[in-house]
């Protein structure tokens, strides 16, 4: 059987794997995203450094059956394009898998990296293989990817803007300029947010509160870890958390009845903690059918989610 | 191209077609559903009747490449079994697969009745035949189905409870057990409940109040047609139900991104006053990108949905 290549396209660095067909890391390695000049050295880097390690592994294109990517931005599947990713000042159109099957030799496919993260956990983490799963990752914003009978659904494009599901029709401005979208309330900055309103009506004793009202840095990991020691103002802004993300989650299910909601990024940090109160929400207003059978998995790949999933491109695109 | 029987079964008619491989009806016909004792004589009848017309018709069971039926019911799709489906009297375990094909000699496939009527839609429907479609029925109930990369998504299996998104956590209780679920403000005794709930309230003149005060039958459709009018309680009552349908709408779009969500069943005879009503409130909670690509239409089939779509089933199973 032949190899796969993974590639995991972020602002700072760019991961790569290679591994077995059946989605087994054999090596990984990273470098540096070089953003300088519109994002112009990217692709030679990504070429020089592909072709770099297999001669040091003693492979060649042949033993590979691909290359896949997760990429920021607007991502083109078919033509295998990207426009549109800032981080990278990739502004302009860019020819991704033209550029690099010419420099490697090897056929390459793309997607999303939010979509590349869902495949990954759904092929060799939490979601254990099953065709039905929902990715959901909480981090600066939150995104995530559905996988459904199998497929990885892109509907006419842009599925899986789970971060836009609305949860408070009169709640706060996002930036997509909507009101009300789960980004606002269950991104890390959105549990700050909560933090920071609920602080100002808050009259009880609360470290959390000090914390605010002295101008200390106070981050989504600040809340959480205030909760678990029990301070009742952290632990009421993470019920808030679990009570919108749940809903959401619910909502999701009710729609598609995924085997397993896979809730990732860094704000999954918060451990067991987040899904069992996630859990007491989701249990509240899933369809009853749903609730007892679709499952709340914290995600279990980490940072090798995208580069698994990118591989696997490879075996569901070919 | 051999030809294809769709069967809708209800519980007061058997819906029948035969069709091209295409989706043309060629015969249409019916016979009442007799749900006597236990419904035991539902597959003699359906089989008596299939066998006889295409006795009249001159065809034989080689002239088929099966036979698609929607039904009722907790269907197990594998199995070709149906459980649960208390308008057929069928509480027991029923082997509809096996019975109907012991008595044709042509093979059967079947599924839930919202999901072959969303497949009915899809393919020579409103949904114009996209890979990306997700029907909403809204009747005594709340229903619905998901084609989502083309496929029809069950998930674990009860995929599509659209009538149980939660539209409003603070809202009405619903036969499910949750509270504020779609169905107990979007379906036809909803928007009757919201009609009498806010007529308590209103102050002003309206005809609408007086038929509620009076004691004389309301319907949804009574209230959609003093909306018409201008009854200005009426456009309160169904703006609201726009609101909560528009919200479920957004919600299901930035998960799915389809191109269409098709509104059909008994309520959505309100006609294009609907989705405009509707649409002003998807585009205030659907994701920029989603909300200009994915269409709202009304269901085009009306009756023939059933057959048209469990016909279908024969296509997408083989």
């Amino acid at each position: 059987m032949k190899k796969l290549i993974g590639v995991d396209l972020g602002g700072t660095t760019v991961k790569f794997a290679i591994l077995t067909a059946e989605g087994e890391v054999q090596q990984k390695w990273s470098i540096k995203t070089d953003i300088k000049n519109e994002g112009k050295n990217i692709f030679p880097d990504i070429v020089k450094s592909i072709n770099h390690r297999l001669e040091i592994y003693g492979l060649s294109a042949d033993d590979f059956s691909g290359i896949g990517m997760g990429s920021p931005g607007s991502v083109n599947i078919d033509k295998g394009t990207v426009i549109g990713a800032y981080n990278l000042n990739w502004r302009t159109l860019q020819p991704v898998k033209e550029q690099i099957e010419a420099g490697t030799g090897i056929s390459f496919y793309i997607d999303n990296d939010a979509n590349v993260a869902a495949l990954g956990e759904q092929w060799k983490g939490a979601g254990e293989g099953s065709g039905n799963v929902v990715f959901v990752t909480l981090g600066t914003g939150v995104g995530g990817g559905i996988i459904a009978e199998g497929n990885l659904v892109h509907g006419v494009c842009a599925a899986g803007e789970i971060g836009h599901i609305n949860v408070d029709p009169t709640g706060y401005e996002c930036t997509c300029g909507n009101v009300g979208c789960l980004e606002t309330v269950a991104s890390a900055t959105g549990i700050v947010r909560i933090a920071r309103d609920l602080s100002e009506e808050y009259a009880g004793d609360s470290k959390l509160k000090y914390l605010i009202d002295d101008g200390q840095e106070v981050t989504a990991k600040t809340v959480f870890d205030q909760a678990k020691t029990g301070d009742q103002l952290a632990e009421i802004v993470v019920d808030k958390f679990y009570f919108y993300l749940g809903l959401a989650c619910s909502n999701i299910a009710n729609v598609l009845h995924p085997e397993t909601i896979v809730i990732g990024g860094g704000v999954s940090a918060a451990g067991e903690m987040l899904i069992s109160g996630v859990e007491k929400y989701f249990k509240k207003y899933a369809f009853p059918q749903i609730k007892t059978s679709t499952k709340l998995r914290l995600a279990q790949l980490g940072n090798d989610a995208g580069v698994i999933g990118a591989a696997s491109l490879v075996n569901i695109s070919r």
